[in-house]
């Protein structure tokens, strides 16, 4: 069963300037560092387009791997540890991290 | 492009007894209801098997639109507003909805 790494952004403090930078660094620093994780099969970004209800989340990313061992696996590795790293940097305070399962119907 | 529905749902205060009281409900009574929302391609629900970092997310659901005229179309709905409300009664404080679409790479 494949499994997802998901990742929820906040709105960082600091206004349109903070986000656009977030931003920027999540796509020059952090997503390349996460394509040399090994065994990470897709990285799914989405942009939130509209707030409804809740959290003020403004980035969604899903880290797919074939199955729970391959995740495990690449937690790891020193890949994962850079851009654990990096994200600690670039997202203080403002990312969520959970691992998920497609739940059975 | 697809247009997503996001639902994030943070643990309901009252330890496992609550937590299984809401994934009942979600289940029997929301999940049904957001079956009849006119427009709705697909509904994927995911469980959170382990948290890593930031807020206690428990469950996850991505309701799938062709795309985000077909999700405001759907928005105004009688069986939308059915929805809702349910929603409010089984997890008051606990859900964050947004809207999501792909970014461009």
């Amino acid at each position: 069963m494949a499994t997802t790494m998901l990742a929820l952004y906040k709105r960082p403090e600091g206004g349109d300037e903070a986000l656009d930078e977030f931003l920027r660094r999540y796509h020059e620093e952090h997503l390349p560092l996460m394509a040399r994780v090994p065994g990470l099969r897709e990285t799914v970004v989405e942009r939130v387009v509209q707030h409804l209800y809740g959290e003020d989340i403004v980035l969604v990313a899903r880290m797919l791997f074939d199955d729970r061992a391959a995740l495990d696996a690449a937690m790891t590795t020193d890949e994962m540890r850079a851009a654990g790293r990096n994200l600690r940097e670039i997202a203080p305070g403002i990312v969520t991290l959970v691992v998920a399962e497609e739940a059975d119907a």
